[in-house]
């Protein structure tokens, strides 16, 4: 929580110790929802619904809808009927299909029971869609025009009924249910002729989702064509939904995390870090970190091979993990551009041999700039400082610096060339790129870069 | 490019081919501005002008805006002067800045002749703000209301001069340039009283951001408030400019690539991958890649050091890998996340203690069910069916075996604590967190997971 938020905190505490609910109230009416909610999330149990209860009916919902989903469960578990229903009523539906699929069962039984009853058809409406599709994340309440409304008529229908519906700002023409068109309050305004009719003005190439498109898709297209709302219809054209840009930029922001944790051997989980317990992140952990850890077992097998190179240098063993690390690094580089590139729709699978050739070249310049700067560096800091090549008497110190080198140029190339293709591959079959991100690269670069260590030595070194 | 864009790339240029130039006019007006600049990225430089000027006046500004710099860079070029005014003039002042942050000086000198007063006042002011701040990032074409205006002349003035304005949705009062108050064209409209006040309508706990605050900052007040567009004010709460939701849409995917980019240790860079030379790519990367290879030399330091004993038990060579990647893989999981968290707000340094117990939790977890797995797997694959331990002699095989599990759980425990601990003390430090990611999660925890290797062998085996 930022620090002015603390501070409020303190002084809400205080003021409830003692008892000065008016001074509370006049206080909370000037606050942003997002920011009671953010206080409120860490009251107390005993205090949250007494302040609650200071809220004025509006503002109680908008409170609601921003709040965590434990101290949302507390505050309907202490709620009468009516109170529930108050809140309710107030809600937007998509907001309220967002606090249903995280509460219990019993919560939501209670829920249902008391919201009406075409709040009620429509959450079970947009329940009824796959998790993560543009279903699940519209809402049903917009505003809908017939084509032969005049302006006058449109901008009358929009102050009747404009109240409860989540945007006025774009508004859809619709014939028998299907999408025909689409007219903005801008349009509406500026159209200098009140008798002109709606299918005059409306735009008709219509841009809209459908019910099953992925989540991500439909944030993607709020990115790329700047809309506040995007039509979501069904199979025939039939509107049922629109998505706003705020749900957009929250799947932005779910995806761009899921993302990054896909990258990082995760398991995304949709609960906040701080209200998951140990045990739940243990879960989403470990089966990546089991695989990786099993799946080095081809390292293993690679040094068990080399065994008697090594025992007679064991000099060599000493950078092994800079080599491993340094095209693991590498390797990571590659993929981590490619997999965001992916998921922003920049590349697709078709321009893999751009990919790769553009890849190759920089892999030349990383690795021959690696190469010779190694070549400097162990020259100066292990040769002559730390002297660790004092008790090789078997081979030249320089041709075995030389043998480092050499394995370190070539295993870039290979890393960033396995690193920039194995996410397009996976695209092209329908997994996930983000998996095959820094640790999943590591495990294979890993293996290759022993391969070509011990290949390189056995042909300059007398092994 | 989607497969459907490239379908209709190839109509348009057998149609250009064909010199059906109505036939193309006909079919451009039906399409989205983005979809159009996707194709016209495409196109070869002496089709580019020709496809271009068969655009009408306004769909070609709203095509303009969305192409890449390369393909805007041409077709100025080729402009005429009063081509070139004729698209400035139609463009928004913040997409008029962002083009003339990408361009030549010789192109931004000609850009600005051509643009009228008033555009190049307000040009020149944005252009004045740093780079990534509000300021940079604002339009300065947005709608002002008096507080004592009443509904109806508000209504009016929008009407009069909406036309010009990024979005008429949000007006913001004004007393003396100072922001007094927020008023939505749903609140106007809904108001049932043409005669009402503004002064008496307006929210005035106006949530602004300064000139100078960082855009991720605004970005994230976007995420938390829903906003669709948010005043920015300078020291003395003047209003000088809007910053809209699409804006803010653009920043919160810049900055999620950006903090993948320094996560995987590349340095962050605003040219899209496909139009960046190797030559640029590579100095993005090698920085980071020179810097850990470098810093391996710890790691090599150690094992030197530890030369004898691994010459006397060459076994505990080949799982050095294993270790050191088990450790690397458990120490990003924790530093992503916090990284994460971190750029989203939901975590502090303040939560530091909370934090790391929690980590220490995961990790013990993480690290018994690991090692237990680890002594299984070892003793089925490498005991039993690879023979691995066939010539181990000096010491019991299970002592090994338990000597490589026992350092596998202490270095998960020591990876985690590394990994939640180094982004949230960097954050302290005003450093970026999102630098202390895998890879140098990993150099130093190589460093650390060789350390305990060898101090729990010496304590076991006979070395």
């Amino acid at each position: 929580m930022a620090e002015h938020t603390v501070i409020m905190e303190n002084t809400l505490r205080k003021l409830l110790a003692e008892k000065k609910y008016s001074t509370l109230r006049e206080i909370l009416i000037t606050m942003n929802p997002a920011d009671i909610a953010a206080i409120f999330n860490e009251l107390e149990e005993d205090r949250l619904p007494l302040l609650y209860r200071l809220l004025p009916k509006e503002l109680a919902a908008d409170v609601f809808v921003e709040m965590d989903q434990e101290a949302q469960e507390l505050l309907i578990r202490g709620f009468s009927d009516s109170e529930l229903k108050a809140v309710i009523d107030e809600l937007f539906v998509d907001d309220a299909v967002d606090i249903i699929e995280e509460m219990p069962a019993t919560v939501v039984r209670r829920i249902l029971s008391q919201a009406d009853p075409e709040m009620r058809k429509s959450i079970n409406e947009i329940l009824r869609y796959p998790e993560s599709s543009a279903g699940s994340i519209m809402t049903t309440e917009y505003i809908s025009l017939r084509p032969q409304m005049t302006v006058a008529e449109a901008i009358t229908r929009i102050r009747r009924t404009g109240i409860d519906k989540e945007t006025i700002y774009t508004c859809y023409v619709t014939k028998d249910r299907t999408l025909i068109g689409v007219v903005t309050v801008k349009d509406l305004l500026l159209c200098s002729d009140d008798d002109k009719q709606i299918a005059d003005i409306m735009i008709d190439k219509v841009i809209s989702v459908n019910t099953h498109d992925d989540q991500e898709e439909v944030a993607q297209m709020f990115s790329k064509y700047n809309f506040m709302a995007l039509p979501v219809v069904d199979g025939e054209n039939r509107l049922v939904g629109i998505v706003t840009f705020d749900d957009a930029m929250d799947v932005m922001e779910e995806e761009a995390t899921e993302d990054i944790e896909k990258m990082a051997a995760i398991i995304p989980s949709e609960k906040p870090y701080m209200s998951m317990s140990p045990f739940e992140i243990w879960k989403k952990r470990i089966p990546w970190l089991m695989l990786l850890m099993v799946s080095a077992t081809f390292t293993g097998i690679i040094i068990s091979h080399f065994e008697d190179a090594l025992a007679k240098l064991v000099i060599l063993t000493a950078f092994i993990p800079m080599l491993m690390d340094t095209a693991g690094n590498s390797g990571s580089q590659a993929s981590v551009t490619i997999i965001r590139g992916l998921s922003l729709n920049e590349l697709e699978f078709g321009d893999i041999l751009q990919i790769i050739w553009k890849e190759v070249r920089v892999a030349v310049l990383c690795g021959l700039s690696l190469g010779v700067a190694c070549f400097g560096k162990i020259l100066l800091v292990d040769y002559l400082i730390l002297g660790s090549f004092a008790e090789v008497t078997m081979s030249s110190p320089f041709l075995i610096i030389g043998v480092i080198c050499i394995t370190l140029s070539i295993t870039v190339l290979f890393a960033k060339i396995v690193g920039c293709s194995l996410p397009l591959f996976a695209k092209k079959l329908g997994f996930d790129p983000a998996v095959m991100a820094s640790p999943f690269i590591t495990t294979i670069v890993d293996a290759l870069s022993l391969l070509v260590y011990f290949g390189v030595a056995n042909l300059f070194l007398p092994l």
